[in-house]
């Protein structure tokens, strides 16, 4: 089939496409429909809904709409992606299995009533995984379909990718084809990613970052042109997410982790600049930022997985010297804010695949100080980060393991406690044993909420048990949970078997208060 | 004080020694009694009970015992030592704190009584946070005394360790004072480690090994002299540890992690000669390198944690490339072999520090393939290595994670089923959810009972369950683990919230029914 480009291609798309041969790949977003069947794998480029392809995901989702056709895919991306496409094709009943990170209401509603197959993983594992071939071994390790969204193709083909980078390069690699979007409304990004080809063992060699500015690889994906069987301009923006202004619960946590900072400073383990600082998705990690902006520290280096709106704070404060991610986790005012000083956040920032952002490697030669929020955190130092009440999905593991497992300080940072309905404080996020461990008591060093902060470096469980309890637990559970300690400690002592005290019987009984009462608040053991 | 060094040197000790001004430093056992008083932290080398001190442990418990007099340490060491040194230590309660392995029925005793304080964590961890101080962090992050057997001290006053290396180059670079003991039962092991010191961030570099083989430091730990107090004969040997002969159970296991390799090199996954392996502590672990020596493999690579007696098999079969690890731990029977073909091994075998061995940066690199045994793993793929019934400690976490969270493909081998007095298949090892999470179901690839092999990879949580009973459970408690996995997946479709279904009320009846009866076999949930 040929396609007379000119009918779809615009100036600003044409511009944008140095290498010319490519040209004859220029379509319409509505011919790309027939590359789709059902049953097909799916890789898209993406990460915390940035850089995902919007037009074929969308024109796919309105032909499913329109014509009622069963088309179902199995879905590896990054991380999450905008509504409009993922939680749309949850709706429409067009996801099989989904790996490993998603958001919106339809999705997790297909996921927690069994219709969506989700897998959930670390996400540098799944960035290698993928490329192992270790989800798709029926079909040789391949993927039928790679859709990327890129901002400039170069003359030998590579590809320049948009805001993120997540899993694109791996997914060029295992792709049989690759449609590729161009988003004209954006600038170019060249310049901005550092591209780095991940090997198959035994091939991988060391990755020589000992810096968060170092850069190892190229500005752009380097492709096979034959794999591109189509080229269509994206006018669509990302669906950036706006996060809330820091309240003062928040903003409680993040002086508690400061003035952690300065004591360890003071201590001699931290250096006067800190160390490498990662910070997670959500609106406390928003909030520790926003008080890095306005704090005593300078010269600070991030190296992250997202950066949120408050980087930006933290750039123009004039107190944060470089920032490694893989995504711009901006909301939509955030990437205005960001093109109006393109060339100055620019040369600060650098985007990296997720399989580099993530890598045990570089987060401990760096030194990574890592900070992340819990769906709850148990006395011993375990922590949930994915399925409320221990079987409900709501987004995935992310890469908190991927930084908490290998980070030089790991730091967890929640309220001590949530409203039910029924109660302003009926959920405790510090409980005895949590209901599903995502992060185990070997992973974490520090835990905070805005009551204080535990240390739980070099204390053997019964010890962290009291210093989290006394530190951290909402005053209306500290009672009930330190009476748990003291029972269980009791009761093990008597069985000779009390390294890690437990009432195994009892041990979620404040959860069954919750379904029940709509509070965890338990007159007794 | 000065002491006559001809009184306690001999001919063998003064020829192990190069550099002759720290024959001054030569004394007696008795004589380095006076270093030690009650609170000190002591760092010791050794490893598995490999490369520990001897002479000086057991001096100072005879001292106690004699005296009676109260001193009590807080003991960190790579991970465990011999049975003459700590546990007659917990049994004289001479040990306050313990990190982070150790081997022992008293010191077992201590810990699970509440008199040991002991804390555990990921090998690889323990010795960049014992570097960084976290452990002493009210000493200024120092030791008083460290401890180290080595075979030989060079010209420039470097330390040529034994059979181990651990954490013995951490330990010198904090210790204020170093005690040495010479242990001249056997040979220099000169040229067999390679001593790469560990820095704190930001001054990490990349580790420059692609290969098992590859060397990127020095064959001795540089010290600095001042800090020797004390140098010792050693006359003592290590107290190795013997394992019994392969038997029918773990050749099965060992058989079906053959199997699913040749899968894997026919599917292209693995090369011809496998990926470097790793094989855990123990007679699963024995049995399967006794396999791989009898099997067809060749020219294969083992990057491990420590070398069992089989792995002398597996090199005298031809089929052994090359072994890198942190410790020869040896039956005293496998040393004596060792050291008849010490030319020959010595040349493919290279000990490294822990912090090498079970690093992510390798371990991810080298595309490891990791095998370790698990106290029980539940049917979504978490695995408890370390409390049995949540709550009482063995003796600790080990490398296992180390090599699980990092490896190219994870695999955990146990019995489906242990007996208890009363029921020869009392115990199930497959449970609905383990008691202690050591392991997380982001974890773990492939999990191996005489039954069969469950292949994870690419699975969600509701099919890994399937696969896990199906492949993996003794037939005795499959239909009580589908018959719990049908009624939790009923009760959380009905919530809604059934991505991974539980019972939690119910989930541990099992283990109170063996508390109670002696058998983890229930009639009904």
């Amino acid at each position: 089939m040929s396609i007379s480009h000119s009918t779809v291609s615009s100036d600003s798309l044409t511009s944008r496409i140095a290498k010319k041969s490519l040209l004859s790949k220029v379509c319409s977003v509505q011919d790309t429909l027939k590359f789709f069947q059902d049953g097909q794998s799916l890789g898209w480029s993406g990460f915390t809904p940035v850089g995902y392809p919007k037009e074929v995901p969308v024109a796919l989702a309105d032909y499913v709409e329109r014509t009622g056709k069963k088309m179902k895919f199995d879905l590896f991306i990054g991380a999450s992606v905008g509504a409009e496409t993922e939680d749309r094709w949850a709706k429409l009943k067009m996801i099989n299995r989904r790996w490993p990170y998603q958001t919106g209401k339809n999705i997790a509603h297909g996921i927690n009533t069994g219709e969506i197959d989700m897998g959930d993983l670390h996400l540098c594992n799944f960035a290698s995984n993928l490329l192992f071939g270790f989800f798709t071994k029926n079909k040789g390790g391949k993927l039928d379909i790679g859709i990327i969204e890129v901002t400039e193709i170069l003359e030998d083909g590579g590809l320049v990718l948009a805001g993120s980078v997540g899993v694109a390069e791996e997914i060029c690699q295992i792709a049989d084809k690759l449609i590729i979007e161009v988003n004209t409304t954006i600038p170019s990004y060249k310049g901005l990613h550092d591209i780095v080809r991940d090997e198959k063992p035994p091939f991988r060699r060391p990755y020589l970052i000992s810096r968060v500015d170092d850069r190892i690889g190229t500005i752009h994906i380097p492709v096979d042109s034959d794999k591109i069987v189509a080229i269509v301009e994206s006018k669509k923006s990302d669906k950036g997410r706006a996060l809330s202004d820091p309240d003062a619960l928040s903003e409680k946590i993040a002086d508690n982790i400061l003035d952690f900072f300065e004591m360890e400073v003071k201590a001699g383990r931290m250096p006067r600049n800190l160390l490498p600082l990662q910070s997670g998705v959500g609106n406390i990690a928003n909030a520790v930022v926003g008080g890095l902006a306005k704090g005593k520290f300078t010269n600070v280096d991030v190296w992250t997985e997202v950066l949120q709106d408050t980087m930006l704070d933290f750039f123009d404060s004039g107190k944060l010297n470089f920032a490694s991610a893989t995504s711009l986790s901006l909301s939509e005012k955030g990437v205005e804010r960001f093109h109006s000083k393109f060339q100055e956040y620019s040369k600060k920032i650098c985007l990296r695949p997720q399989q580099i952002t993530n890598n045990a490697e570089m987060i401990r030669r760096l030194g990574v100080v890592g900070m992340n929020t819990p769906v709850e955190i148990d006395m011993y130092g375990h922590a949930n980060s994915t399925l409320v009440g221990g079987t409900r999905m709501i987004n995935g593991l992310g890469g908190s393991n991927d930084f908490l497992r290998n980070c030089y300080i790991s730091i967890m940072h929640c309220p001590s406690s949530r409203p039910t309905k029924k109660d302003p404080t009926g959920i405790t996020c510090v409980v005895p044993k949590v209901t599903h461990v995502d992060h185990t008591e070997h992973d974490l060093d520090v835990i905070v909420t805005e009551q204080g902060l535990a240390d739980l470096r070099g204390l053997s469980p019964k010890k962290r048990a009291l210093e989290i309890i006394n530190n951290c637990a909402h005053p209306d559970y500290k009672p009930i949970l330190k009476d748990y300690l003291h029972q269980a400690t009791n009761y093990c002592l008597a069985k000779k078997a009390a390294h890690e005290p437990h009432l195994l019987q009892k041990v979620y009984k404040m959860v069954d208060n919750l379904d029940k009462n709509g509070t965890m608040k338990i007159d007794k053991w």
